[in-house]
């Protein structure tokens, strides 16, 4: 059992979590090359703190990349289950290219590093994809998306969104304005 | 003066022209490692004629990219003049969407021998950034694309539409499902 698997007592975890919290506002600001120091200091914990919770950059990466993907698949129960199917099926697509750019660049610092996400992000990779496909039945079923819209295609306009938001750097005026488009395209002709 | 500079007399101008049409084919066929050999096969010329007209595989790309782009923009006055300006539009964004892939092969390959596209193509690049303006306006006119569609929308779109198309691989099939639902969402809502 390494250090990272033993049960935490509690005030290690609310340590552990605020070190993630941390972690994410300062890779916001100072990019995937953010030092650990900086990270320790924004959380106001010292840097022994951050490596008995995270041993290597890597590890710290990988929490960041698995926690956000986990927050997205959290909150599908409750998408699926929205009254108002076509805001959940529009609003989940707008969360994933939000967040895409973001997870990318830490995907890539972890790719770089060696470490293979692909193996642990496909599970939830699979949770998210049967997700959007029961977002995209129900939104038809409720008249707010075309009929005719097929998985591929709807894949296809996710992941050209996704790699242009994340390759271009659109800013979030760019990314709806853009989205509307798409979105439209979505609708039914009335 | 060199060897390309120089007029060609009408055989030697059919002989190069034969070597580049060639050399798109074996391109398509083999990938941009494709040998010069394998050009001159296809072409039914000598070696010696390859490289009589290009000296290197790299000034073959670099023929092959400007021809593509050049072939492009030799469309452009008849489209803006074109009776049905919807058409014009769409088919013009589905024209570079379906090229993107190929041009974008030969570009990656110039630019791993070193070789500056980026220069040789800003000038054609602003007359196709030029010929989308003019078709995006005469289109809405015509009230066959939403008045409300700006150029910094459409340009992230056609961007993200070809970077997909091109690193995933997408067959006509999916191509075409998918501008159907992004040029939906360019036409105005009846």
């Amino acid at each position: 059992m390494t250090e990272q698997d033993k049960p935490l007592r509690a005030d290690a975890r609310r340590n552990k979590a605020r070190v993630l919290e941390a972690a994410e506002v300062v890779l916001a600001r100072d990019g995937v090359t953010a030092s650990m120091r900086a990270v320790a200091q924004e959380a106001g914990v010292g840097l022994g703190t951050i490596y008995r919770h995270f041993p290597t950059r890597e590890a710290l990466h990988e929490a960041i990349l698995v926690g956000r993907m986990e927050r997205l698949v959290e909150d599908l129960p409750a998408l699926i289950e929205a009254a108002d199917a076509g805001a959940a099926f529009f609003g989940f697509f707008t969360d994933i290219v939000t967040n895409a750019s973001r997870m990318k660049a830490v995907a890539d610092a972890l790719a770089d590093a060696g470490v293979d996400v692909k193996a642990g992000m496909s599970e939830v990779g699979a949770a998210v994809r049967n997700a959007v496909e029961t977002l995209l039945v129900r939104a038809q079923w409720a008249g707010a998306v075309r009929a005719d819209l097929g998985m591929p295609e709807l894949l296809a306009l996710l992941g050209a969104v996704c790699l242009a938001a994340e390759r271009n750097q659109w800013g979030a005026e760019l990314r709806d304005r853009t989205l509307e488009v798409v979105f439209d395209g979505c609708r039914p002709r009335p």
